[in-house]
């Protein structure tokens, strides 16, 4: 089986979803050698777009990803990873899933889960009271992505 | 609410979740002119990268895909589009969802859903008795991406 790595560039992206509630954590990309690293270790690898190198999922939060199941699309160019995520969540911002806001009519947003973790006692920094900002990426702690 | 187009080179991808059974039916990628027109019309049109172009989902064989809601992620460039997925199945291989193998521990796939159309009927063409192949996109109809 061959993943279709060309097609994004030595990219494809990730689908994180929890294999019991069958919601969706969040997306990442991986390049061959996280994909390779991801099958042989058990937990997710990505490659971090921002950092320009692989990036171990719960490296500093502990809050890993134990693959149960990889699926793979009709083209081989997108992944789904169905996962046993450790600890309370998966997002930065302290929530379970990265997709905690939802799109209104007015073009904002409106916050539709419960925060499950405070995120500053998780990764020793502050300055997530709110949501992160596109191109603010300078803020982020190495739990993010990508 | 500003989606992050830059740090996908204009493109963010967009996850299809059916909004009843959690499902995920396939994942495409989106441009900002594709984004405005599913939040326009309230279907979803994607850009498909292989052809360079807005892509409605559906517009070969009428499976359209009608949007219940989007959610965006934390760094807002990965889109949730729950949806509710008209007919039998989103893929143009026959299935319901894109992701119908998962990879095996030797290295090949195993399909894991059963058929719920025929392509040939719905598209009109022949040679969907194989998954797809990666690189053989020719052999693709309309209704694949991407």
């Amino acid at each position: 089986m061959e993943i279709d790595f060309q097609k994004g560039s030595g990219l494809v992206p990730a689908i994180i979803q929890d294999e019991r509630s069958g919601g969706v954590l969040m997306l990442g990309f991986m390049n061959a050698e996280s994909f390779a690293e991801t099958q042989r270790t058990g937990e997710v690898v990505f490659f971090s777009r921002s950092r320009n190198k692989l990036w171990k999922k719960g490296e500093s939060s502990g809050h890993v990803l134990k693959v149960r199941e990889i699926r793979v699309d009709c083209d081989s160019d997108s992944l789904l990873v169905r996962v046993e995520a450790v600890g309370p969540g998966v997002c930065h911002e302290g929530y379970r899933s990265c997709f905690f806001r939802k799109l209104e009519a007015d073009g904002g947003t409106r916050i539709i889960a419960e925060r499950t973790f405070e995120p500053e006692k998780v990764y020793g920094r502050r300055n997530f009271n709110e949501p992160a900002k596109a191109g603010n990426s300078e803020r982020q702690p190495a739990g993010s992505d990508a």
